[in-house]
């Protein structure tokens, strides 16, 4: 039994729905299908999601939204009519949304999250009514008849426990199930979307429920790449990555996955397949537990902006029991997360994200540790990025630490931190932003260009 | 005006003493002279400090202290009998010590340290005496009527700030000082030693006191080595060095100076010249604020043992507000420090000196973490070796890292841990014990036998 999403772009256009139903169909295993909102169609288009958003704020700050209102019924409208399924259809979806749009508004965050949730949930019913109207066993299921029940965060919901058990039961269902992605209900009964790659998300946690053998995830791209595309042209695709290589990508921007939306199926052993709708019969980039360390030690490079750096130096600081523990207590007290804490003697640097942090809350941060703390300097500095150079095969490779900082080194980037030590199948290094794109390419043409030394 | 401090080896014999008069005689300049008390002669004879703390120990347990006492007694007479003093000095001594043993007991680490100060004390005298007797205007001069305060720690006094005015006052004394180093009184006038070296620490807060132009200190070797000759034979000589870089390598056990000694000089911007009593003509190192980069980025490596690391791992703990802070008071509550924290995304790892920990604390800490923390896993790992590679030069050099990693990796040494990025003049390697030397080998090799890649 298989757990199918498709992402907006394959959802776009009746076009894109045709190779959708051909996919599922194609493969009597596939059970579940996961749909998105109708993504875009081509690369200025714009997203059902993000007009539902500006839909929804204009009603909240009572505005007119009949143009953008009707803007997404005709996206709808147009899939519908390209695929000549009855137009009721239709009707249904204009319900619901009106019905949702006139909703109260009293709890504006709830509000945003209930018509967010709609471009998946009447995208899931066109996409039911099309798979009929063609003649296969197929039925919408909602959320709330599943038991797809999450914690009470609108924007950032989590899946409860419970919900796995009360998915299981789908598995009963006869035909094919038609399943919106990207939102759960509260046990009170309220809409609540999870964070970015919603969908993803869902298929997971279903992936889960069900106990499927794959989950499969479909995409616009033949498979992972090895590194961000829009950095190195035409990069090596991946065949085979571990979810745990896949995490540490992920946790540096890397665009796949969304970090925390596989963990569901990571949990209960279930492997991802990364497939492209256009391109069915390519073989994709699979995710799994364990992999045979073949090709090298490295399986993947990516890179995050947007970090800054907090350095304080105070002499003797590293006599002092507890500084680090009251300098992470400051931190946590404007409920900012941190990255890393690479520390000299005298000296340490706490890694964050920058946007977290306004000019306020800087010059705050700075004054309490240099009165509380009583340090001798605090700097902050911007706009840093991290690489992570990850793979299974760097576990007791004793070179690569030497390749990647040479080729840095050859490439005339200069490391302003370096972080090995705690997670076994991945390295990270931190330059300043213009550097971004040499140290990429450098580490890129070292591991998966250059001959291995 | 120059402050001069002679180590224990410079003052165990009649022999050596001739040396240091001749030493301070030769330069006028050479005001005060900070002595210890006399050390070893030959690798297996016993330092008159620890045959005081000894003595002190056998009265505290009132065991029979006869025949070390006379030990002590007769290691002084040596001298004075080697010189040809007159023998009064002795009387003196031999009464002030009797005094002190049968002194007040009921604060044992009190007692303990003015037995213990005495060894500095009474050689102070000795050398006075030797001093005038050879015709040279000199007078022993006591912390307490030179004002050296300091905080009431036994063992680990810290110096108060009103001495350094009081010491400022030695500068009209005529002749030169003989003072005894390692001890200072409080301000109710108990004397309290410093921590160890702490001859080093008196001759340090004197340069800084009598604003000194130099502070020279001598010992038995001709300079610093770039690296611990009993790991590499025959290092490099370092000529000059800053006092950042004598504390980054003082910290890795590098032996030359305890890395706290230098800092009373160092806020004054004193320069220090470390000599060899034995070989006075050779230049030595200076250690100075700023130095012209010449050779290379690296000017030394040190390594420490007896390391231990504990790696904790939890899904989603970069999610976690708080969770650093957390583990750091659980060390906290047990009075551990720690040195350095390497972070993944779901793991960290917190390196700390493992005598600080016994089994049973470890069991405790590990349990703690796991229950309140809901750590997914916790490791403890014992001895490792911190390596510090130091180098002002290493500043702006962008090819360091590479060059030490990839010596590391072709001597097949597993890099266990990298900390990097925030002192910009050194980076540490961790690698387990046994690696050791073949680690600090190859780090030697490449940055200072090796022509530079």
């Amino acid at each position: 039994m298989k757990v199918v999403k498709f992402g907006g772009s394959s959802l776009a256009s009746g076009e894109q729905l045709k190779k959708v139903l051909q996919i599922v169909v194609s493969d009597s295993s596939r059970k579940v299908v996961v749909v998105s909102a109708p993504g875009k169609r081509y690369s200025d288009d714009i997203k059902v999601t993000d007009m539902l958003i500006e839909c929804a704020e204009k009603h909240l700050e009572n505005e007119d939204a009949k143009v953008i209102f009707q803007a997404i019924i005709d996206r709808y409208e147009s899939i519908v009519k390209e695929l000549s399924i009855p137009s009721d259809i239709i009707q249904t979806i204009t319900n619901d949304l009106k019905e949702l749009l006139e909703s109260d508004k009293s709890k504006p965050e709830s509000y945003l999250d209930a018509v967010k949730a709609s471009g998946e949930d009447n995208n899931a019913k066109l996409i039911a009514a099309y798979f009929q109207h063609s003649g296969v066993d197929a039925q919408y299921v909602n959320p709330k008849d599943a038991g797809l029940l999450v914690s009470d965060e609108p924007g950032n919901a989590q899946v409860l426990p419970e919900s796995y058990e009360n998915l299981y039961k789908l598995r009963d269902r006869k035909g094919i199930i038609i399943f919106p992605g990207f939102f759960g209900y509260s046990k009170s009964g309220e809409v609540l979307t999870f964070s970015r790659s919603g969908s993803d998300i869902t298929g997971s946690i279903l992936a889960n429920g069900i106990k499927a053998d794959l989950y499969e995830n479909f995409t616009d791209v033949d498979a992972v790449y090895s590194v961000n595309p829009t950095i190195v042209q035409n990069p090596k695709e991946i065949v085979e990555l571990t979810y745990r290589e896949m995490r540490e990508l992920s946790y540096a921007g890397f665009s796949v996955f969304h970090d925390e939306a596989l963990i569901p199926a990571f949990r209960a052993g279930i492997p991802v397949n990364v497939k492209n709708t256009n391109n069915p019969s390519a073989p994709g980039t699979k995710i799994v537990n364990e992999r045979a360390n073949s090709n090298g030690p490295v399986i993947g490079i990516a890179s995050d902006k947007g970090f800054c750096s907090i350095y304080i130096s105070k002499y003797l600081m590293n006599r002092e029991i507890g500084f680090g523990r009251k300098l992470l207590q400051i931190l946590e007290d404007y409920g900012l997360t941190y990255e890393h804490v690479p520390s000299g003697i005298d000296d340490v640097t706490v890694i964050l994200r920058q946007k977290q942090m306004s000019k306020k809350v800087e010059k705050q941060i700075t004054e309490r540790i240099m009165t509380e703390l009583q340090a001798d300097e605090v700097i902050i500095e911007h706009d840093l990025v991290l690489i992570m150079v990850v793979g299974e095969g760097m576990r007791h490779n004793v070179g690569t630490t030497a390749r990647a900082s040479k080729a840095l080194a050859d490439a005339g980037v200069n490391i302003e931190m370096i972080n090995q030590g705690s997670s076994e199948v991945s390295m990270m290094f931190g330059v300043k932003e213009p550097q971004e794109k040499r140290a990429v390419q450098a580490l890129y043409n070292e591991f998966f260009v250059a001959v291995p030394v």
